[in-house]
């Protein structure tokens, strides 16, 4: 697709990749507000809050490139172009996506491709759902001698299967944090219980920071039957690691288990 | 300390715990922003932008509560006590901390201890540093065969040594983030050098996101000397892993050493 209105005046063409962060739209910086502001298009996700869409002005171009799982409808390479062309066109695009755009959301990509063009780029981080969800529960990443470190996938590698990291993951001592996992939880739950942590903590986070936010917490050899059981669905952060045994609703399945906490 | 100033009318005390983000004051949240306008008393750490303090109204207290590494002017006991002290007197107190507060920040302990006298608390994630500051040099955490994952550790565990998880770390697939590593930097690369990664490429950034940020990339053989050099310290973020080879100043280094990029 190819568009041939050309504004008055100088135009300068220049894409702004932001990071609207987990879901709140509260959540978003200062920085990228700004940038939103100053907006002559806005290409958006399909899990950006339609609320961050009022800090762009009112003539700007608002569209939607969100892909749901599955559906191709816009693919990397189309929004890559639509990117250029609306650059070129009508100015500053600010390419909004969920999260940081650069952990797990092809934001690399989309500045190479803009960069190729010698497209002017800017980068505004945003909070990433791994980091600032599990947080905004109270589960904190490390905890003493619960956790020194945390190890963050995604239940889709480039080739659309489950990394193969995930078994180097699941018997380490890290926390483990799985985004996109929530269809492949079946299968994610065996690799853990293939290292003997069945009683190991896990809590399952849908849509976290907003309104329609759900929390489960349960261990390794109940969490896909208590997904079933509470129709969790897709966006849906996975913790796995016992830093989750410090969640408020863990005390009940600790006295149950006899899992014995740290602290 | 015990302060016994009352305030007229009825208190209602709350801690508010924000993440700051990673240093550029435009990075924190307009949450963050919103709880700092309505405090009446901001206790911040040593890495958080003073800019920000302009944020909170000017009758606030502005106290600083941070301890530069090995300083222990301020301990967590310390800081927790003086927050209970300041809420249950003024109301509502802002505690400011650099990054995200449950990211190797002691932000659960801090609600943990606010909560045990009762206290409202709420939690406002940030910007971290390990996921926010490599994007905003076009480090991507993953890219294509190049890496699936991210593992983040620091390097002073609570007994204030390395932690024993980056054996593991320095072994797996994933890109490595090291927070809080910088004077360690020999110690941590001749773990890598041990799994035989001496040409693993590996970028350092010295106060990311402000404008005293510096950005050096090497190989694990050469970036303790790099680090001389170029007189790097703390804070500074190193990332581990084949993804810094797209960083645009690693291509001479691939070169001189003949390393192959998978793109």
């Amino acid at each position: 697709m190819i568009l041939n209105k050309i504004k008055n005046g100088v135009l300068e063409p220049k894409i702004t990749l932001v990071g609207a962060g987990p879901g709140d739209p509260d959540l978003i910086s200062l920085k990228g507000v700004k940038a939103l502001n100053s907006a002559d298009v806005v290409l958006y996700d399909a899990l950006v809050n339609g609320a961050l869409l009022n800090h762009a002005p009112e003539h700007a171009i608002k569209i939607f490139v969100g892909k749901k799982s599955g559906d191709e409808s816009f693919s990397q390479d189309a929004v890559n172009k639509l990117m250029i062309d609306y650059a070129l066109n009508f100015g500053h695009v600010v390419r909004l996506k969920s999260g940081d755009p650069f952990v797990f959301a092809r934001g690399f990509e989309e500045v190479d491709y803009a960069e190729s063009y010698s497209i002017q780029t800017e980068i505004i981080p945003g909070i990433s759902s791994a980091t600032g969800v599990p947080g905004l529960h109270k589960i904190p990443m490390i905890y003493r001698d619960l956790s020194e470190s945390f190890w963050v996938l995604t239940g889709t590698n480039s080739k659309g299967e489950l990394s193969p990291d995930l078994n180097a993951a699941a018997q380490s001592n890290a926390t483990v944090v799985i985004m996109m996992g929530i269809d492949k939880i079946k299968e994610i739950a065996s690799i853990f219980q293939g290292e003997g942590k069945n009683r190991l903590p896990v809590a399952v986070i849908e849509n976290g920071s907003t309104a329609e936010e759900h929390v489960i917490v349960g261990i390794v050899d109940t969490i896909a039957e208590l997904i079933e059981d509470h129709k969790i669905s897709s966006p849906a952060l996975l913790v796995f690691g016992d830093v989750v045994s410090l969640h408020p609703s863990f005390s009940r399945i600790r006295d149950f288990y006899h899992i014995l906490s740290e602290e």
